[in-house]
C-alpha cells in the first residue's frame, strides 16, 4: 500500500480491534479493569505481544488491579478512529448482498450502508434491512451525491472488476469484496478480500486430511 | 497442525482450489486449452508461482495451446479430493446463520448443509433453503447419525467455544467459525476463522487513512 497516512500495520489494527471489542463487551458486563492475561487469552494473542502493544498505547495499570478499561478503550479509540461512522454502499443484492445486509445493518452500528444496487431491475425500489436498493446505473449519482467511505462487492465473479473501478471512480476509498473473483484495486483504494466459498473449500479439504 | 494426513500448506491448498474455480469456469465457456499468463492474472498469482505449481502437478503442455483443461483438473481434483460432496451442520440459524444457508446452499453444490440448529425452541421445524432446523438439544443425536464432516459455527461469540467442543465431541473434523470469538479447536480439528465485523473495520479504518 503505497500513500497510507497511518504507520499502523494491517496485523496490528486487527488486533486492536479485537481488543476493542473484548473490552467494550466486558465494560458492557459491569467491569471497570481487565489484566492483560485475562485480554491475551480472551482475543487468543500471545501475553507478549499484548503487553508490548499496550506499552505502544501507553495504557497504564496496576498488577493488583490491572488497566482501566475506559482510558485503555480511549487510547483504542483515537488510534482506530472508530467513534466515528463509516458510510458504505453495497453492490449486489442477490442471496449473498440480501444476507450481508441484513446480517451488517443489525451488527455494525457504526457502519452504515446507505444503499445497495443491483442490475436486477425488479429489485429496484425494495427496501431489505432499511436499505434501498438502485438500480445500477444510479450508482454513479448516488457515490456523488452521498460520498461513502467503502464499498462492499457482492456481484457476480466477472462483474467484480468493473464495479470496483466503477466505486473508485466515484471516490470510494476502501473496498470489501466477496466475489470470488481477484480484483485489482485503483491507486489510493484500499482493498479487503473474503472467499467464502475457499474457507469452506479449505476447510472440508483439511477435515478430510487431518 | 499436527498429524495432518496431507503435506499440502495451506497457501498451496488456497493456489490449487483458485485454479480448479477459474479453470471449471473456463471449461463451462467452452473452452479446452489454458495457457498459463491466462490463468496467473485470472487468479492473481504470480506467473513464476503458477508455473511452479504446475509442475509440482505434473500438468504438461505445449506454447502453442497450452494446457489441456480436462486433464490439468483431473490432476487438481485428485490433490484436493474435490470430487466428494462434503456432509455439513450449521449450528446458529439467527441472520448471518439463515443468510449463510441461502447462500450456501446454491453456490457451494459439493457441500451440502445438511441440517442446521438453533437454541431458539420457535425456530426448529422450520425450513430455509432446503434445510431443515432443529433444537440444539438435538445436535449429539444428529451428529452421531450423520456423521458430518464441517461445521459452520455462526452463534453469538460467547457460545462459539462450547459449540466448538460439541462438535468436535460429535466427531466433525474441520470447524468455519463465524463468531467473533477467539475459540481453540480441540485436538485433530482444524479451524478456519471469518471475522466478517473485523474484514468491515478494517476496510473502513484503511479507508479513512490511505
Amino acid at each position: 500500500m503505497n500513500g497510507r497516512k497511518t504507520n499502523l500495520p494491517s496485523r496490528t489494527v486487527e488486533r486492536f480491534f479485537l481488543y476493542s471489542r473484548f473490552l467494550k463487551a466486558k465494560r458492557e458486563r459491569g467491569a471497570e479493569y481487565v489484566f492483560s492475561h485475562e485480554l491475551s487469552l480472551a482475543v487468543g494473542i500471545s501475553p507478549e505481544q499484548v503487553r508490548q502493544d499496550m506499552r505502544r498505547l501507553n495504557v497504564r495499570g496496576t498488577p493488583q488491579k490491572g488497566y482501566l478499561i475506559d482510558a485503555f478503550l480511549a487510547d483504542l479509540n483515537e488510534c482506530l478512529g472508530s467513534a466515528v461512522t463509516a458510510k458504505a454502499v453495497l453492490i449486489g443484492a442477490g442471496n449473498l448482498g440480501r444476507a450481508l445486509l441484513s446480517h451488517f445493518t443489525l451488527a455494525w452500528p457504526s457502519l452504515k450502508i446507505i444503499a445497495a444496487f443491483d442490475r436486477d431491475r425488479k429489485l429496484a425500489g425494495s427496501v431489505i434491512a432499511s436499505c434501498r436498493i438502485y438500480n445500477m446505473t444510479q450508482l454513479a449519482s448516488v457515490l456523488k451525491k452521498e460520498k461513502p467511505l467503502v464499498g462492499i462487492i457482492a456481484v457476480p465473479p466477472d462483474d467484480a472488476q468493473q464495479i470496483a473501478d466503477e466505486l473508485a471512480a466515484g471516490g470510494v476509498k476502501g473496498l470489501l469484496n466477496f466475489a470470488p473473483a481477484a480484483i485489482k484495486p485503483a491507486r489510493g483504494v484500499y482493498l479487503e478480500q473474503i472467499d467464502l466459498l475457499m474457507a469452506l473449500e479449505k476447510t472440508a479439504f483439511f477435515a478430510r486430511n487431518i
